[in-house]
C-alpha cells in the first residue's frame, strides 16, 4: 500500500504463548491512530504450534502466497515448549524472513525518560541496529555426520555475498545519512572471521566513499558489547551480520529498556514481497492467557510498520503516546496487556 | 612443573603496546609470592609486531618447540594497529591455541568488592566461563571466491566435534561439581544453528547424567546477553562455543570490573603442552609505554597459572591481594602501571 491508497490489507499472526495477547493490542492501537479514511482490513492466520501439532506443517508454499498478497505482517511471537528447538525458527520464522527476503532487520533502540535500565546513571541511549537477515550463521547450510556416536562431526557455513553484504550496508548507510548525529559503526569479528570479515570490511569502506557526511568506525563484537552497557550512547546506526546482530540487540533491549519495549521490522525495502513487523520478545509461555504481557514492543512494531508503508504522522504519534504511557508508568499501579492497549489507543486517537 | 619440582620454568611473551609493562608487574607478583625453595626460570619470547616487521613471521615451528620446554606461558596482549586485522590473531594468537590444544579457555568474572560495574545496584557476581578453544568457527575453515568482484562469497565455517565438545562440556560440569552452588549452564543458539547446537545440547545432556549433583539450564546466546545484564548472579559456571564464549566473556568482563581485572588462561588439562595464561584485555596501543595500563588483569592471570600447576596457596594469596588493592582503590590518587604492581607484591609477599 502507499500513503495514498484506502486500504491497508494487513496479514496478522498472533502465534503462540503472549503471541495472541499482545497483537490484540497493537491492533486496537493500529485502528485507533489510521485515518479515518484508510480502512484496515486483516486476515489472521494460525500459524505457530498449533498449526504445527495440527498438521504437521510449519509454512507451505500455499502460505506463502497467501501472505504474499498483503501490505504488510504483523506477527506476535512464535514458538513453544512443545515444540521441539529449531522446528518453528527454522521452519516457520527464517522461512518466512529468506522467503520474503526480508534482508534489512531493523531494532531501534531508545531509552525513553522514565523507563527503567539496568545501567547505572541512566545513560542517553538512542541507536538502531541494522541486521542482515538472509544470509551468514542462518542459511540452514552445514550438516552432521556420524550422528550421535563419538565421532560426530557438525557444521554450521556461515555464508556472505557481495550481493548480500552491499544491500544492508547500503541501507545503513542511507540511514544514517538522514539522523542528525550521521554516524555509523560496522559490527564484525574480522580478525578472525577473515573471510567474510574482509568482505564487509570492503563492502562497508567502498559504500563510505559516497557518503562523505557519515563518520564511521569498525568494531569487533566482543568489544561491540563492552561499549553497549559502558558507552551506549556512542551509538548511533550499527551495520552487522545476522548472528551478531542478534546477539547484539537482545543486549542493546535490555539495557534500553528491556524486550518488553523492543520492535522490529524484517523489511523487504524493494517492496517484493511484504515486510513483517514483531516485537523482539518471544512468546513467553509462562506469562501467556494472564493479561500480564506488555504489548508495548508489539505496539511499537505497529510504528514501525506504519513508517515503512508512509504513514510517517501515524507512526510518530504512536511513539509519543509510547513515550508518555511509560513516562507516567513509575506513579502507576500494575496495568494489564488490554489495559495498556486501551491507554496508547486513547492518546493515540486523542 | 608439579607443585613439588623446584623450578618454574616459564615462558614469557610481553607481546605489544601495553602487553611489556603489565607483563613486567605479572614477574614482579610472581617472584614475590613464589615459595623461597622454588626457583623462576623464565625466557622472554619477541612474537608480535616487532618481530612480524623484522621478520615477516609470526611464529615458526622453530618458536613452538621452544615454546613447548616450558611448564607454563605467561603472555601480555598481542595486536598493533600497523599490521592489517587478523595477521597476528590467526598467525600468532589463534596458532598458538590450536598447537598446543588450548581446549578450555578459562575466563572468571567476579565483581569484587568497591569496584565499579556499569550495572546499577552492585549485584553479586562470581561466575567461570568454559569457552572452547579449538573449534566452532574459529578453525579458519571457509574461504573467498571471486574476491573483490560484486559476486564474491565468502564462507566460514563452525567445526565441531563429538571428541571436541564432549571434553570440554566435561570440564565445565567437574568445575561446576567442585562449586558450592554446583550450577552449570550451557550457552548455544541451538534453534537456529541445528547442527551443531544439537551436537552439543546431546552432549551435555548425556555427561549431565554423570552429575546428578550439578543443576542445569540451557540458554539461547542472545538471551544470555540479556541475563548477563539483569541476573549476572545466575550464573555459576557457563559451557559455550567458542564464538560465543569470545562474546560473552567481554560483556561478563565488562559488567564485572573491566577487561582491566579480566583474566584468563588457555588450558590443555592433559598437560601435553603447556598452558598460556592472558589478561583478556588488548594491547591499548592509544596508552602504551605511559605506565597508564592497570596491571591487575595479568596479575590474576599469574594467579590461574599458579593455581594450574598446582600452587593453590599462592594462587589464592594473589587473588587476595587484588581484593584488597580494588577494595582501597576508592581512596587513592590513581597510581602508575608500576605502582600498582609494588603494592600488589608488597601485599603477597608480606
Ligand atoms: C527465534 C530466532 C530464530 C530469532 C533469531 O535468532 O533471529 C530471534 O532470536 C530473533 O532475534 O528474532
Ligand atoms: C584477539 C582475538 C583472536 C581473541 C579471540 O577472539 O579469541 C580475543 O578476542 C580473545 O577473546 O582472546
Amino acid at each position: 500500500m502507499s500513503a495514498s491508497s484506502r486500504i491497508l490489507n494487513l496479514a496478522v499472526i498472533p502465534g503462540d504463548g503472549i503471541g495472541q495477547e499482545v497483537v490484540a493490542e497493537g491492533l486496537k492501537v493500529l485502528s485507533a491512530v489510521l485515518p479515518k479514511d484508510v480502512k484496515l482490513e486483516t486476515k489472521e492466520f494460525d500459524f505457530g504450534a498449533r498449526r504445527y501439532h495440527a498438521t504437521g506443517e510449519t509454512l507451505t508454499d500455499a502460505d506463502l502466497d497467501a501472505l504474499k498478497a498483503h501490505d504488510a505482517i504483523l506477527l506476535g511471537a512464535i514458538g513453544d515448549p512443545s515444540v521441539p528447538s529449531g522446528v518453528l525458527e527454522r521452519g516457520f520464522l527464517l522461512k518466512l524472513r529468506f522467503a520474503f527476503d526480508h534482508h534489512v532487520n531493523l531494532r531501534p533502540s531508545k531509552l525513553l525518560p522514565g523507563v527503567a535500565t539496568p545501567l547505572a546513571g541512566q545513560p542517553e541511549i538512542d541507536f538502531v541496529v541494522v541486521r542482515e537477515g538472509t544470509e551468514g550463521p542462518y542459511t540452514g547450510n552445514g550438516g552432521t555426520i556420524r550422528k550421535g556416536t563419538e565421532h560426530e562431526v557438525a557444521t554450521e557455513v556461515s555464508v556472505n555475498t557481495a550481493f548480500g553484504v552491499e544491500r544492508v550496508v547500503r541501507d545503513a548507510f542511507a540511514r544514517a545519512q538522514a539522523r542528525p548525529r550521521k554516524k555509523l559503526a560496522l559490527i564484525h569479528k574480522n580478525n578472525v572471521l577473515t573471510f567474510a570479515g574482509h568482505l564487509w570490511t570492503n563492502v562497508f569502506n567502498k559504500v563510505a566513499e559516497e557518503y562523505p557526511e557519515v563518520s564511521t568506525e569498525y568494531m569487533h563484537v566482543d568489544a561491540a558489547t563492552i561499549y553497549l552497557v559502558t558507552q551506549p550512547e556512542r551509538f548511533d546506526v550499527i551495520v552487522t551480520d545476522n548472528l551478531f546482530g542478534d546477539i547484539i540487540t537482545d543486549l542493546a533491549a535490555a539495557v534500553s529498556g528491556g524486550i518488553g519495549v523492543a520492535a522490529s521490522g524484517n523489511i523487504n525495502p524493494s517492496g517484493a514481497f511484504p515486510s513483517m513487523f514483531e516485537p523482539v520478545h518471544g512468546s513467553a509461555p509462562d506469562i501467556a492467557g494472564q493479561g500480564k504481557a506488555d504489548p508495548t514492543a508489539t505496539v511499537l512494531s505497529v510504528a514501525l510498520l506504519l513508517r515503512h508503508l508512509g504513514h510517517e504522522a501515524e507512526a510518530t504519534r504512536i511513539e509519543d503516546a509510547v513515550s508518555a504511557d511509560l513516562g507516567e508508568r513509575g506513579d502507576l499501579p500494575a496495568r494489564s496487556t488490554s489495559e495498556i492497549g486501551d491507554a496508547l489507543a486513547a492518546r493515540v486517537a486523542g
